[in-house]
């Protein structure tokens, strides 16, 4: 038996991991026990966001000093960009230990896994789906967890296009699936939900990127030019997990579709008439959401801008939005809200998940 | 005794006043009735922000077809730029008729004033609130509201400085508060709320902007390129206007602070757990809030990076993550939300006006 | 025998029509001699850059006070977002008027057209190019221009899509080339640069849009919201036209390849070492360009980060550095540099027309 | 007798150091031999540019392979965010070495010191240009200049404001100079350059910041947040070095004023009617340059827009801008073009250094 532990870390910039070596330093957290960090960070979010790999940097070179470098490298670190509006940078730090006895199961359970480097063309297409197919199937195999049903949330970072990328295709007389850098980070974003879908029985296997209305319901992508292959990483409940952690999740239908999260939120034990009451939020570990622009360019009907505005990209519009609708829900602002859900929940919703310790 | 009326419609552009103008050709407003135009434009919000001046110049062509020079000058136009999210472009058109028999009393109520165009170097400054404090006075005895208490919001659209105007003030040797800008829209908001502070006794008369302590609860200052005077429209409720509708207002303490609104939806007989539900929406006919950056740096202790982005303006990004707080209230999008509430509520907050349909 | 003339008037705003006023007021400039007028206004350029829409309302408004509508429709008016860096926003009117005796001949030649509305589905597509080039052989006639190769400027204003227009289109089931707006205004550009092309007989009639190769070095298209068909304008020499003015081009092989332009100077008669002297400067009326990042990523083999900055987009980059290229050889800021050079001139270089006076 | 070196190399992201890594494995290059490392980075170029930042943790964890800790702290290493327009990302290595028998003489000496850390309170203060004069000092004895008039160019890194640093002065009661963190960069530029001009004797040593008046002609002061003291490197000639480097400088007088730089090339033996030619291109290694919006909104009289441009910060403007003037005099693109000349140059103008091979 395993049993599962979140942190929930402030980062007073990029390379900031003081907190967790705080934690470390003070012995409440083994290096050791450290499965996954995802980071939200505060650059743009999208192409030119080096704050990910700035933080990735930062995150290896703090773990290289307590771990050798093999079981650094096992430590699934995803990084996403952007804390638009009032979300607060931060880490979440995802641990594993050997179960104490007599803790309650099923529990939250955690699983990753790998993929090989995608050729640049490979990006947006249905081989990048399979790749990420193949990888889901492994995660939740690493996590002992047997069925998609126990599935609540897969989170995928994957690589995208740059100008040198885009060049060596080129170079090799191959056609990427698109030549605008921005683009591609939707384009590897989709596929790779996509390839959750698949692996989740929520989409056929022949699924092609592309319709809006093949999704997966419990899958946050976010790309990132730090890597070229995926790192993935499954959450949910296992029996052969146990201790104070739960799981669920909601998928918001738009921009304003909190409801759903409200009655995620008291199915884990925090009803709330409006905001989480501060003894509420104490128990609400983590909020991991995906927010986007409805291609409808309409929410209930009115207009929305987000899509036809070129000072500020829609992803981070969606982010800051959103972002506002959930913490008015739960009462804090460091929620891990990363931006294009393509094949995310529907056109302009996304998939939520929460972590939160038993009552 | 007169009779308020509100229209909220949806603006496809700038100078989209199709939505109104089809209302006047269907006789279902009265272009003589319109005391006020709000209009939520799609630019930047800040200084270089023209969208607020091409719907001011679209919209006066269109009431110049219906009405007399004299007359069109009389309504009060105030535009403020930046529909960040979700937020929806829309128009808010305010009426006064004659009150039919029977309707209810107090009952919403509209009143308005300008100012002299303040001299550059007078943005900023005691002279600014002085100005505004005058101009409220003289709205509240237009409005026919008898007192203070009776005051729910207070809408000022004030001047801020661009280099020509700091170069005028140079030119006559005179010093501006700043030469920034963009800071001289904050300067203008802050003096001109707390001329609304000290018109409705929620400050000394001789205060002077500085103090974050100091700020008025129904005050929304929103400052434009597009005039050099003060545009100042108030509404309450009155004993000498009847009808259908009410207003009423909250005030967020910080940029997630919605449970004081969802009080105040109560108030108006718009009471619900989580979000209004469709009958409900339909009741609710006008928001207006205010949003900024908490100076502090953090909200609920948690850090946001509002203040120190230089790619995207702190206003910008409140308007987003707050317009996401109060649409995931209310459940819809097309909300007044302005941006920079310097001695507009608390730092970090802001006030929030209310209109509504009597249950 | 007709005769061309240009003035270059400052804009304090996008919609500060005073210079031009002033000269009609002055009797310097008939109203009815207007041809085209030129506008650089401060927006972003991209696709919610409602300047150039604002300033069209503006500069009809001046127009009608002075002629019937039918002769405000003839007038072309070409607007031009994106002053970045120091170029400075600036109207160029384009007169023609009946030849005095005595002038000199070839002279500078102006004629226009304007296609019909293309459907949403067209744009970037060769139908668009088709159009295009029947317009240009339409302005070449109106011109008096009777062979390509006196062809010196065509400046093509063209649409651009929507999240409204591309909702037309999938109302129809028609597909669009693509649902990315900014992508929209490039494809657009390039499929009327091209049209031009075939015009001049630079590139065979049934080219398509796409390969870079395919260029025409006597344009620049420029893309706008405002407007659903093609406004174009032919420049060039003409026995049928005499007087003081003369045009000549170049074009740049990149971003910093002035010395074609420092050449077509020189065949204008102005010759200098470094940058114009005051006097030549004075000659120097009108400088039209393009401008563009190289979709290489790199300029005489360094890279250039333009095309993965997701803050700034790539044409406002280009046009303040290329801005600041011409600016640093002519001596003066108010230059037509137009952002997106698409099949107008080599992959990151692009055309420059030069109209000066005879010395 | 020392002898200086330079290389130019390019960076393929802000940590990219591998064209030094490759120098210094082929032998090329030295490490012991390294004084400094200037960088240009891909960032914004602001206060939330963490690009600085990271390319910092690059150099110093390839330095550190290489030297011991002590001797990594001695090379200086000055980060200067944004590349806008077809600016390219890049590094300048500076070394010193023992001069070999036969060298020419004076040659480019190099000499560097660093400040105490400065506290919140005194940037932008006659505190911070004291500092910076006592650093200049020093690092002019380092490089064994003897005379001010033989220093062409002192390169300076200074710390900014920030909210976490603005509210530690808070804490303690001290007001900062402001409490725009933007804005500090520019107080913080303003008050070194200014102490750099006392130490030339070009201004009275009791100068204080604020008068444009008063400026450096061969100081180029870039803010980071990175640092909390100064980084000073001093750049002349000096009869104490020897070899094929040398170096020059001009002032331009506004963003257009190239033909300062022109004579600067010239006197470097870099004579060109235009563009210099590829084999002159070659002898030049280093362009060192400084840019800004000319407060007086204006550029020979044209307007400017990068003061009221919301959007896009003037800095970000002023380098694509001026970074074009200079590439198209020079013929490349990477270019040490740093943003905000307060007290550095005239209002809207900037010191150019210039580092080329002995012909």
């Amino acid at each position: 038996m395993r049993c599962a532990g979140v942190h929930r870390l402030e980062a007073q910039a990029p390379d900031d991991v003081s907190a967790i070596a705080a934690l470390i330093e003070a012995g409440r957290l083994a290096p050791g026990s450290i499965v996954a960090i995802f980071g939200k960070t505060e650059g743009n979010g999208c192409v030119n966001d080096f704050t990910r790999a700035f933080a990735v940097s930062a995150l290896r070179a703090l773990l290289s000093r307590h771990l050798p470098l093999a079981e650094v490298d096992r430590v699934a670190l995803v990084m996403s960009g952007g804390t638009e509006g009032a979300l607060s940078p931060h880490w979440l730090v995802f641990t594993s230990d050997p179960a104490p006895g007599g803790g309650e199961s099923p529990a939250l359970a955690i699983g990753r896994a790998r993929t090989r480097a995608l050729l640049p063309e490979e990006i947006g297409t249905p081989a990048q789906s399979a790749e990420v197919a193949r990888g889901v199937a492994a995660a939740m195999a690493d996590a002992g967890i047997t069925g998609p049903d126990a599935v609540h949330y897969v989170q995928v970072k994957c690589p995208l296009l740059t100008p040198e990328r885009i060049a060596q295709a080129d170079a090799r007389g191959a056609a990427t699936a698109t030549r605008d850098t921005l683009k591609s980070m939707a384009l590897s974003r989709g596929a790779s939900a996509l390839g959750a879908a698949i692996a989740l029985g929520e989409v056929p296997g022949d699924a092609e990127p592309g319709d809006p209305a093949l999704y997966c319901t419990r899958c946050g992508a976010s790309a990132g030019v730090e890597l070229e292959d995926h790192e993935i990483v499954v959450m949910g409940l296992s029996d052969s997990w146990s201790g104070p952690l739960l799981i669920d999740h909601a998928v918001m239908s738009d921009s304003i579709d909190t409801e759903p999260v409200r009655a995620a939120l008291a199915r884990l034990g925090l009803d709330a008439p409006g905001q989480l009451a501060p003894a509420q939020r104490a128990r609400l570990l983590a909020v991991m959401a995906k927010a986007e622009a409805a291609a409808s360019g309409r929410v209930r009907g009115a207009r929305h801008v987000m899509l036809s505005d070129s000072d500020i990209s829609h992803t981070r519009h969606a982010r800051a939005f959103v972002g506002g609708a959930l913490a008015s829900l739960v009462g804090f602002t460091d929620l891990f809200v990363s931006g294009g859900a393509e094949h995310q929940g529907p056109d302009g919703g996304g998939p939520v998940a929460l972590i939160a310790r038993r009552s």
